[in-house]
This record gives C-alpha cells, sequence and structure tokens, in this order.
C-alpha cells in the first residue's frame, strides 16, 4: 500500500513519524474517513468543511500547500495507485500539530512548526451480510470529552467502549450520558419510538456525522418523520427501530441492545429504505465537486 | 540526546514510529514524568505503580521483558547517556497498543502486538524564579473526559487550556467542572481557605499526582489542616493561598487568577514551607528503590 506523508507517497511500511509528533504525544489532531466508489470520493465537500472546523477549533491552519483541492488529489491519486479505483474504499485523513524536533510541552510548539498530514486508502470493509442480518449492539456509558462535536484523535473513550461491544459479541455500543443515548462509539445513532425517527441534535455531545446528514436528507425526502431530540435509555426498550450511521458503518440495523429485541428482532423498514436510498445516492457519486 | 524506543537506544532524531501506531492514529496510551536528581529518580515507585495502574485500566500488558525493574534501568541508563546524572532532569516514559501493520480499526489489534515503549530523559525545566514570585492562573471550563484518574495521552483538553493560560500571560489553568475546582491543566491545585489545605479528593475527576501525595505527607508531618474536598470556584475569592503542583511544577504558587491577586497578591507561607520540605526530600533522594 502506498500512502502519502508530509508531501511524500511511500510504502505504509516506510510512513513514519517523530515520537516528538504531537499526535503521538498528546493526540493533538483531526481525522476524517471518506467513502470513495469507483475512484470517486462521496460527500467529499461535507468532509472537508468538517476537516476545516476541526483546524479552526484546534487552531491549526491548513497545511502549507494542501487545501481542500489538492487533498482531494492527493487522495483520488491513492486511490488509483493502490488499485482502489473500482468498487468501493475509504481514505482515511488526519492532521496533527507536528512538532518534529521540538521539546515535549503542552503549549503549542513556534506558528512555523509544520503540521503532520497522513493520507491512506483501504478496501471498504463491507458489512453487507451484517447490515441485511441486522447487529447487536450493547450500552456504555459516554465517558468522553465536552468537544465530541470535533472529530479528534482523542479515541480513548470511543476505542474502550467499542472494545466493549466486541467482547460482548456486539457490534458497536450506544453511549448514554445523564440518562439520554448520545451516539454510537463510531458512528451516529437512530432510534424509532412513537413512528418518529429520532437522534441527538447537534451540539457538544455528538458528532455531526456526514452519514447522520446524508440519513436526515433522504428521511425528509421519503417524508419521514424525523425529530433531532434525545431518546431517554430507558425508551430504549420501546423502540421498534434503532440504527447506526456512519461513513464505514453505512446505515446498520440494531436488532438486539444488551441482550433484548429491538421491535420484532429484525431489521425495520425504516432502516432498510434508508440502506436502499443511501445504496441509490453511493452509485450516483462521479468525480467530486470541491467545496 | 540518546532516547529508548522498543529496545534500542537511538538518537531522538532518529526515533519514529509506524502511522500506524495506536497513539499516533488513537491517543491509546499512557505516561509518566518522573524528576531525577543527581541521576537518582525521585518518587519511581509511585510513579511505575501508577503506570501499572493505567495498564492495567487499558487492559495493557507491562511489554515483554520491560517491567518496573528493566524501566528504571533504562531510565538510569538515559540519564547517564545524555550526561544528566548531575543536577535535575526530567524521565519521560510512553506505552502505546502500538499497531504497527495492522490497519486501522477502533476494537484491539491481535493480543501478539507488541506494544510500542519510549523512554526520553531532558533536563529539568527549572521555574524557580517563577515559584519563589509566584504564577498568574486563569479559569477555564474542565471539559476532559471521564477517567482523568488516569495518565493517558489524551492530552487535548490540557492542551487547549494550557494554552489559554499561556495566551493570557498565565502559568496554568485552574479547571472548573460543576461550579468545582478540579485541578490544573497539568498538575494538581491546592487552595487555603478558612485556614484549611484543600484539594480535590480522588476519583475520576483528577490525577492522583506523585507530588500532590508527597505535598499532603508533607502536610501531616507539619501538622497542617488539610481537607481533600473540593473547593467552589466562587471561593477562590476567598483563598488566602493557592497553588499547583505536580513533577515538573514542583509546589507554585499561584499569586494572581483571571487578573485579581489572591490573598496578599504573594507567595504564601504555607506554599514556602511545603516548597522548603520538598526541596529537602528531593536532595535527599539516593538510588531509587523498586516498588
Amino acid at each position: 500500500m502506498i500512502v502519502y506523508l508530509n508531501g511524500a507517497y511511500l510504502d505504509r511500511a516506510a510512513a513514519r513519524v517523530s515520537v516528538d509528533d504531537r499526535g503521538f504525544l498528546f493526540g493533538d489532531g483531526v481525522y476524517e474517513v471518506t467513502r470513495a466508489v469507483r475512484g470517486h470520493l462521496f460527500a467529499h465537500p461535507h468532509h472537508l468543511r468538517r476537516l476545516e472546523r476541526g483546524l479552526h477549533a484546534l487552531e491549526l491552519a491548513w497545511p502549507v500547500g494542501l487545501g481542500p483541492a489538492e487533498l482531494t488529489t492527493v487522495s483520488e491519486r491513492l486511490l488509483l495507485e493502490n488499485g482502489l479505483a473500482d468498487g468501493e474504499a475509504t481514505v482515511y485523513v488526519q492532521i496533527t500539530r507536528g512538532g518534529e524536533g521540538v521539546p515535549r510541552q503542552h503549549v503549542f510548539p513556534p506558528a512555523s512548526t509544520p503540521p503532520t498530514v497522513f493520507v491512506a486508502a483501504s478496501r471498504f470493509p463491507s458489512r453487507e451480510d451484517l447490515r441485511r442480518r441486522g447487529a447487536a449492539a450493547i450500552t456504555e456509558p459516554d465517558v468522553r470529552w465536552g468537544r465530541c462535536d470535533l472529530k479528534t484523535i482523542q479515541l480513548l473513550p470511543n476505542i474502550l467502549a467499542k472494545q466493549r461491544a466486541e467482547a460482548a459479541g456486539a457490534y458497536d455500543a450506544l453511549l448514554v450520558r445523564d440518562g439520554l443515548v448520545t451516539e454510537g462509539a463510531q458512528s451516529n445513532a437512530f432510534m424509532v419510538l412513537d413512528d418518529v425517527m429520532r437522534t441527538h441534535p447537534p451540539g457538544p455531545r455528538v458528532l455531526t456525522g456526514v452519514t447522520r446528514d446524508v440519513v436526515l436528507e433522504i428521511a425528509a425526502e421519503l417524508g419521514l418523520p424525523v425529530r433531532e431530540e434525545a431518546v431517554h435509555a430507558i425508551d430504549l426498550s420501546r423502540t421498534s427501530e434503532v440504527f447506526f450511521t456512519g461513513t464505514t458503518t453505512d446505515v446498520m440495523p440494531v436488532v438486539q441492545i444488551d441482550g433484548r429485541p429491538v421491535g420484532t428482532g429484525r431489521p425495520g423498514p425504516v432502516a432498510r429504505q434508508l440502506q436502499e436510498k443511501l445504496r441509490e445516492r453511493l452509485d450516483a457519486v462521479t468525480a467530486s465537486p470541491l467545496a
């Protein structure tokens, strides 16, 4: 696999960063994962805007010579060079505050310190079978920090929750904070309650996922009743459908929570319609227009 | 500077980790900073125990062949080889879940994946002048995650708070959660209120700092009234003394908060006594016994 690191295209095994890198020392960076279909990036302007918001919140500038347009070019080149321009793939982009050669200190390094930019493409991890059958989930306390709206590499709580899900034979965890379902450890969460599709409203407690927003658009087109209002964890037992959404998650129906069936115990009509319409949008993607 | 990375001693500039390293991708690791006097590690058993607790919480084992005894040997060798065996220095240890060659995924890599171990020694950043004069602090919302008792490399909120302090000309930030002072962005916080020395009790909202514990021991020896009970931010204006403690912080008197003087606006007698007694303990340190 060829990856991009700070201006160079090199073999993944040769792609190494300094131990001084603030990504490695502090988790001081942001990332994006974009889905690609036949070499074309899906909803890329949306990902680029979120990346920009993250950079801004961390007081990071776009790397010199690598703005949104160049990042798109790099991503498309990696898809091509790695034989991923057919079928589906994902492109991972990470930007950290760099820091090579700068002594470790919490405060930002000199403004002249170049950020570290890492881009890699991979085959899309299709879980189509699981999406058809539906997945299991567990509930877990949401112990993440107060800026979950930023897509940063501060992912230890997400990892630990996801690992607990894995250990329980589940696909992901439904995170619960102050009695409310916020989102998944690696996805957004939707619940159909009293015939209304519900998800946590935007704000510092959730990431406004790209697929979340696409799914909300589709739901509006289909005329499905939707409310961006959090669901109480105690009402999970009354939901007729639950599903996760995300770039690699797609629309993943949840048919069991903490061992108890959701609704009929099979994927429901809302999730199935959204899967189908998302598929149509993915298949319609062509060369990505820039933000 | 010679550093230690995964079994090798090499020049810091040559010390590089894979882009797959979960430290770099997820902030999936723990660290310690230990103070050294004349080549001897101060309170090292305490640091090793905390490191072990962190590894355990992250479900990481001690790296094969690198338990507490070997880590001590590595640390002492780095102090010697880098000409830091005279005067004062610090030793930084970081252990991440590794991941080289493993495709990026939230769930843990195969159990056979070796962790990454990075150890480096540096000259102690003495701020003796500032400790004598006293420092300024700002208050900042504490937006960290729910496991601040673990010394992990999830440090972005700490960095951002510390940077805001720096931008305001202050030394550190007093973090406030639910109206209570928890600790500093890079230190523990003590406040003298109504003649009682107060600090946030141990628990998931604060790190039980090594220097915090040493200072509590010293206070007990001196017969100073102490309560491990959080102070309300609104009571900061009534404190007669405030000070930060930490391995690189030592005992740092805070003489100004958000632009307003603390007590007399000069370091107070409690902080001064603790500085002196800590100094005595540091000067008495000899070859470190193991935990």
